[in-house]
């Protein structure tokens, strides 16, 4: 950033610095969408978001800082969790919209450059991290309320049962390739609210 | 390969051409294991080999080739499925497999480049999904038994409940970055099998 970009007062809600971080963070996860992240680079997106290649340098520095801020960003435009009074409907919608998430052309190849990214970069790795840790904690009290309605048993832990809901969607996603859609999410909800019913993700069950 | 290799009786097991596969698979693996996909590179990979570069270039002919033969032989050194029994135990032997491939320092580095590999590359990601279609075929049985003992729903779908069993850790490695251990694959194994006990599993629910 340069002085006047962090002088007081110069920066407001929507102003060019903000402006310029939406263009950039939009042409990095194209590109990245496009054509993994090996092939991310920052001249490319400066000149796709039509921003100055010393800007993108000096704020973002690598490949891998820009995806560790288009992570936070991804983070922030989290959707909020469902509050449908019921533990199964809450999961279902969980799973609905990690399933049109992963399906959609540009979030799905998106998200597969992210993960692939991370498995070679620690930097990239801890923004992932922090990027699931940010989406699990926002669902975290769909199963807190369930406990509280008696919908499931006390001790539950909400983390376990929020990634068992994602988990088969990311798994056919990255290793098996088996294709996604409404019925696997459906089935992936259901199949989580059945461990949920049976006890198995109370906490001391589920943790180490 | 050459007419040499090719001519009828010159190949036999344990012979050169199985013991240069061998060496440069093994090379492969290191390297993969150590730097990830982006930076296998043939020259080093038959360096490391000490084969000849052009064995290696006319054999494989690119890092994704190296990548695809990589998945065949590990398809083919496949642990053997479980037969403990019972169903839980089955799964529960299968998570423990999985545990211990994704937490074993080479292997679970391994694991992490190939998929990675697989998503910026189609080849890659054939190859991949055969061999989790490989693992998932030879596990199946574990399924069909427990169906003929009356321990699981008639049509509950071997590849589902597998998957089920797999997708928990993987969605550690990959995405959440939690740590994996046997508690955390005990109750992968339970969660899935309370899945299939409810009936959730079944082919026509677990499918579209």
């Amino acid at each position: 950033m340069t002085s006047e970009e962090t002088a007081p007062g110069s920066i407001r809600p929507g102003g060019r610095t903000a402006r310029v971080r939406e263009a950039v963070l939009r042409a990095a996860g194209d590109l990245l969408a496009e054509r993994g992240f090996a092939e991310l680079d920052l001249a490319e997106v400066a000149a796709h978001a039509a921003v100055g290649k010393t800007t993108v340098y000096r704020r973002w520095g690598s490949a891998t800082g820009l995806v560790t801020d288009l992570l936070v960003d991804m983070a922030e435009q989290s959707v909020a969790r469902a509050d449908t009074g019921s533990l199964l409907g809450d999961l279902t919608a969980n799973a609905r919209l990690v399933a049109r998430t992963l399906t959609d052309p540009r979030q799905g190849r998106l998200f597969r450059a992210v993960i692939a990214a991370a498995t070679c970069d620690e930097a990239a790795a801890a923004a992932l991290r922090r990027f699931y840790d940010v989406r699990l904690t926002e669902w975290s009290p769909c199963v807190s309320a369930a406990v509280a309605r008696g919908e499931a048993p006390e001790g539950t832990d909400p983390r376990a049962v929020l990634s068992a809901v994602s988990a088969p969607l990311y798994y056919r996603l990255l290793a098996s390739g088996d294709p996604i859609d409404e019925t696997v999410a459906d089935t992936a909800a259901r199949a989580a609210f059945d461990a949920v019913r049976a006890g198995t993700l109370v906490r001391n069950a589920a943790e180490s």
